[in-house]
């Protein structure tokens, strides 16, 4: 470890004044440093989308006009390679109300997955799905409803989730505001937490997920990409897989909202690395339960006709208290360190 | 320049699909490379923000409650320190119907400004105003009219640019489709550009816009910066240092939409840095005309009360056929350039 860079890195956390630093962290440990990080090249671009021409774009027409086109249905990506490139890209895909800001910095200011995996050598693509963060939404509805147009029960069905409902679906406790004995969220930090969640859209948009064939385009752009869901976009790496298995590398489904159902066609996941994992509290939670359940099942089915699936426990495996955000909570390196080791068994570069 | 990572580099875009690469940029010049870029540190973080409560969150109310508490107003900044800091930090703000996605890389693949100036030796801040991007929105009003409880001309007023109305606002000719003669933005890769733009709910919310005491407690917190703005985030630094000028060590603003009346008072920008810059053809077009008129006003009244500000026409100073959108046009680095050369000039580190 660097002195110097410690030293400096302290000077520049006493001045800051916030109670959440971020970047003042101490050495990530797990086979990481925080010290310097040579980068190779990074970057950010769209994949997907497609042009909508509508004449309620603007409900400020007089400064904007309401007439033309714009692009939606497509998915920012921005990514970074390593100096040393050791394993298959990571393409990171957040869930349910968040955005690609999941697998950045934690709340309590720690490195997040994103910067975590780039140190342990993989290129890693941080995405926003569709209509969501940087990744446009069409505003046409709401013109059309605001200017009498359009009745108001079309409006696009958005949402956004509240933190108390959210504290149980995270499984930071049994409801809010409780919590579980031993749970590793860093609820001292939960204010800067609650500030990355956004719209939602998803309900607005076609099945599957315009993300879906976003992710497919990406996985073959980059190669041998290994994609690592989260929650609500669990089913997409199935979804992307039966499109085309072309690029993608494995699959990654971290607390999946669902999993292909047994009783459906296997061939698709035949001989391709896939791993489901689960943080800690889930016989607690009914819904969390039976998605467990429901993807066990999964992976029978797939291995039976020939696949390479596993759903593992976290607590099984010594990793415990983990919630459902276990990319933040205080374990999380420790996740991600287990799960680098996982990679390299399973998928060679 | 590193011949392996060429080598490399090359090997990486010969097996890429896409007709625009992102990261396949030849050597940036103008000072940097585009070799092996080593970071002390990076991250993302929230400032600002508020708490909200409400009873119409959620338009799937059977999957999402439609009470509860969510955090709006806040600011999203993503963060790069380079090894060997040379420069003050520069936060970057982007104008309507864009995202900090505008400072990355551009639509035909090079080097975006958030890189070259970590690469001159900038601490770089890129941040989502308020209500976009990965700055969350507020969904309550929308979901309050579907449900048929508030009318629908209380919808918020949002808008997207078409493209066709954007192009004569971006200057890229007198109006769609025609272009200016020499005019620099790379129209080959304008479908990935208007994958940029996104809703803007500017209009819908509070004035001064969140973004500006946002902005105040950034630069508080980092200490020294330099205020990066453009078009519709060009009044912010000056509402910002009307609140303080604590952590403001400069204004940027480039092709402002307004500035300060010249008639105001002017106490507030003595003795502080301030550079408006300007693209071209901004002749050809009234609207950017008047703002060249008007902030040439602001300039000398502020100058005659003890400022040191600037107003810089960039075709006078050789860099010709510049767009709006000039951190994106294919001299983009050379304007770049130039503006590291002045903020070496005239904000010390």
């Amino acid at each position: 470890m660097n002195t110097s860079f410690n030293k400096r890195r302290v000077a520049i956390c006493a001045m800051l004044t916030a109670t959440v630093i971020v970047g003042c962290a101490t050495q990530a440990g797990r086979g990481v440093t925080d010290g310097p990080l040579t980068i190779r090249t990074q970057g950010s671009f769209f994949v997907g989308g497609r042009d909508l021409r509508s004449e309620t774009l603007s409900a400020v027409p007089a400064v904007f006009s309401p007439v033309g086109t714009i692009a939606v249905d497509q998915m920012y990506v921005r990514y970074q390679v390593p100096d040393k490139v050791t394993g298959k890209p990571l393409v990171f895909v957040h869930g349910c109300c968040l955005t690609g800001k999941s697998w950045e910095s934690t709340p309590d200011g720690r490195m997040g997955w994103d910067e975590f995996f780039l140190r342990k050598g993989f290129p890693t693509y941080v995405v926003d799905q569709a209509s969501r963060g940087r990744s446009a939404a069409d505003p046409s509805t709401i013109v059309s409803v605001k200017n009498g147009k359009t009745a108001p029960d079309q409006l696009p069905p958005v949402f956004s989730s509240g933190r108390e409902g959210a504290w149980e679906i995270f499984r930071f406790g049994p409801q809010y505001p409780s919590v579980f004995p031993g749970m590793q969220f860093p609820l001292e930090a939960q204010s800067e937490f609650w500030k990355q969640m956004t719209m939602d859209w998803s309900r607005a948009l076609p099945a599957p997920n315009p993300t879906v064939p976003a992710l497919s385009e990406l996985a073959k752009k980059i190669g041998g990409a290994v994609l690592v869901v989260h929650s609500q976009s669990g089913m997409y790496p199935f979804q992307a897989v039966g499109l085309t298995r072309e690029g993608i590398a494995g699959i990654v489904a971290i607390e999946p909202a669902a999993c292909p159902a047994a009783s459906g066609d296997m061939t698709p996941y035949a001989n391709l690395p896939i791993l489901i994992m689960w943080g800690d509290f889930t016989e607690a939670a009914p819904v969390w339960a039976a998605r467990v359940k429901s993807c066990g099942d999964f992976v029978k089915a797939a291995n039976a006709a020939g696949g390479k699936a596993e759903s593992v426990m976290l607590s099984e495996v010594g990793l415990r208290g983990n919630s459902h955000m276990l990319m933040l909570d205080r374990t999380s390196l420790d996740v991600a360190a287990w799960l680098s080791d996982w990679l390299g068994r399973h998928i060679a570069r």
